[in-house]
């Protein structure tokens, strides 16, 4: 018997996907890379894993000495009281930095990890066929995340940035560009009612300005639409430049229009725990997250387990500042490798990746020949990278590397990609070496205009 | 700024639904029953929570030898492998009794819990506004569980059997009322896509026999629509009459249109720790739950912890056995008190629950003077119950009652609403006393037809 047509949709392969790819985790899952027992298996670098810090969190993860029965039976919908006591500490002093009290945990709601909030505030604040604006190159899932159930779609809106004296690409958030795109998709008839943004940026690493932000938030006040800071990197910071948090921009006053979402899978290395929240200021979405928070309860001894590390202030203090300088020390260890090897990429300021530059090996500036130069890779030097242009890039050639993982991983997965690319480079040398000045026209590459579906 | 509209619409109270009801949890929560420290607070007897065996399970929640830096990262979607497998035996050995091995990990797929699994279910297997058809009276938040989200509609099928001879109410699947309710349905326009079991049943306790579900089982086939049994109380019987799970029924052979759900929740007293499962063999429905378990994810150190009891088989045998043994202690206690009090109730056979019967206390056979009674009880016995009506009862004056409690609480709650309803017995008899004859009567209480929103 048939499924839900709802469900069928999603068992197609999306437009422009390619099997391969598709396939390419459980493909890799079923020979993954161990020093031991397979040393020539698959090297995951493109899941955003921070193994960094496994040491530090060992003795709070392995041990909670509160768990009990109260945990075993339910716990207040949106999360247990002392956990959300903790968060809200914990933003005060690190995220928001605000004065102490300030964050009312009434503005909170605890859920399974940021995946589910994000997909909860969809179903909150938009409707099926909505569209959502999102800063390109993004988070890859934030299109799934939107659509598999919620059926929100998703516009972007390119951050690329050319520099036109030397080609060199960085990224911004343009009210220019959210205009031109929410013009364009306003005239075509769709719905635009809201912003995604992930701040620190995902997949670039980029740390959004004060004014920047704020320009994104007059421009949604402007436009009359949501403002969604998807802040889930804001701890993984390596670069002198300060995180600011929208909560900062707005000194606090968020109102109904701008929400926060976050959680504990990147900052503090657990994926696996599933835990996240939402602030929000606005009454009620609150009252309908708490409403549909059934749908997305964290476990309660995982919130016993995380609120642990959260109220053992030296303990906290000395996490993140470790995580911080070990997230320093593997980009700095990583982009040496990537010198050496003259492998160019583009610089990163936080989180867990940077993105590989390799269009000197693509035979043209193609999203065909980028997922040409990604399967050699794969099938040669056997590391997963994400292409950009499952990012929804705009430029052909770069790749999301990620470099949290232990040395001798990284640096094997860095010396693979070196041969593979070194060869590409040099025996193929006729046929793929495009020049700086073919390079360089890659600012004349015309941005795929976004075809509303 | 406004919420979404399928937001907004949750926020609004439900057609019929009473402020004080709905806000009882809140209540009593914020004045909860202490021994120690709040002997006059209130009592909850309305959530389905097993209280009786933390001691057994004690050693093994609250230590896991096997968490590690592998379960702080993400795991397979659907379930890690050693967990699937621990649950297929336990499936084997407990639940389907069927041959080691023959139930494969392939058809399972493992959620935070029975509640988002449920919705996962009514997202992969039906379209927005389509219906399904519930035994009642049935599981209060299926409703919501269906809605809220999934936008799936709910049919009631009453599973009320009235002894025309003596007025006694029991409980049974009648093809007959589901071939009623399904033919009116369609006439009036619904798309009835499919039946959900609660197997054995919540909050009637009835476990069902092998012809009564063979014959839904047959009328799904012949209507062409899915049916989903939820089996989450399976091990929690306390009669003689053994258990039959919908998987013994069809020999094993499920096909596309048959699906389990079930969770650690109830049977293994964990209701905050968000554990469930879904059999299914409709390979298509599996790949759809996979591709959408990232909404789900259940956390990895519950799935370890988890693991832990299913695999531990001697363990596990003495605890189903004690539990059992327990529910059976407190259901025999349950209704010897209620029987030294002249409370009627409706006999049990599973789960956590019975029925009691307060009609004799209602000024007459209506749902308004059932939510007065209930709130005799609340207000004065200070004991929270589930009044029928919630659970989409057809016949007025029946209460859901949880008797999980300690012994000393269960006593003290049975105590106060004895008291109670022995005033509104004795002070208002003019009044209140529905004689024996009168309540026999009810059997003719005209069913509220179902109004198709």
């Amino acid at each position: 018997m048939s499924i839900s047509d709802r469900a069928m949709v999603e068992l197609k392969p999306q437009a422009g996907s390619n099997p391969k790819l598709d396939m390419a985790i459980m493909t890799a899952v079923r020979d993954m890379y161990d020093q031991a027992s397979n040393p020539n298996g698959y090297i995951f670098c493109s899941i955003a894993e921070n193994k960094l810090c496994y040491d530090l969190l060992k003795p709070k993860l392995e041990h909670d000495p509160n768990l009990s029965q109260l945990l075993a039976n339910y716990s207040m919908f949106g999360g247990m009281a002392c956990f959300k006591k903790s968060i809200t500490t914990m933003l005060e002093n690190y995220v928001f930095k605000c004065a102490a009290g300030e964050v009312s945990p009434n503005h909170l709601l605890v859920g399974a990890g940021t995946t589910c909030l994000l997909e909860a505030l969809f179903f909150g604040l938009f409707e099926p066929e909505d569209y959502v604006m999102i800063p390109s190159p993004m988070y890859q899932a934030f299109v799934t995340d939107a659509r598999v159930r919620a059926r929100v779609k998703v516009l972007p809106v390119s951050m690329t940035s050319i520099d036109s004296a030397n080609g060199d690409i960085s990224f911004r958030l343009s009210v220019a560009e959210f205009e031109k795109v929410y013009a364009h998709a306003v005239a075509t008839g769709a719905k635009v009612k809201g912003v995604l943004l992930c701040s620190p940026n995902n997949p670039t690493g980029t740390i959004f300005g004060h004014e920047e932000l704020l320009s994104i938030v007059d421009f949604c006040k402007e436009k009359q639409i949501h403002l969604i800071s998807d802040e889930i990197y804001s701890l993984s910071m390596f670069s002198d430049k300060p995180f600011t948090s929208i909560y900062q921009v707005l000194a606090g006053a968020l109102g109904d229009s701008v929400h926060i979402v976050s959680g504990f899978s990147k900052d503090f290395c657990v994926n696996g725990y599933r835990a996240g929240y939402v602030y929000t200021q606005n009454a009620k979405l609150m009252h309908y997250l708490m409403k549909s928070s059934v749908f997305f309860s964290c476990s309660n001894p995982v919130q016993s387990t995380l609120k642990n590390i959260l109220t053992d202030q030296p303990y906290l203090k000395n996490y993140i500042e470790t995580n911080q300088s070990r997230l320093k020390q593997h980009y700095e260890l990583t982009t040496k490798l990537l010198d050496e090897n003259n492998i160019p990429y583009l610089k990163s300021e936080s989180g867990m990746y940077l993105m590989l530059d390799l269009r000197r090996v693509m035979k043209d500036i193609t999203f065909e020949s980028e997922i040409k130069v990604w399967e050699e890779i794969f099938d040669n030097a056997k590391v997963l990278i994400n292409p950009g242009k499952t990012c929804m890039f705009d430029q052909p050639g770069f790749y999301r590397f990620i470099f949290t993982q232990p040395e001798p991983v990284l640096r094997l997965a860095i010396e693979r990609i070196a041969k593979v690319y070194n060869n590409l480079l040099n025996q193929n040398i006729e046929k793929l070496y495009i020049s700086t000045g073919q390079i360089n026209t890659c600012r004349l590459f015309k941005r795929k205009e976004f075809k509303m579906e």
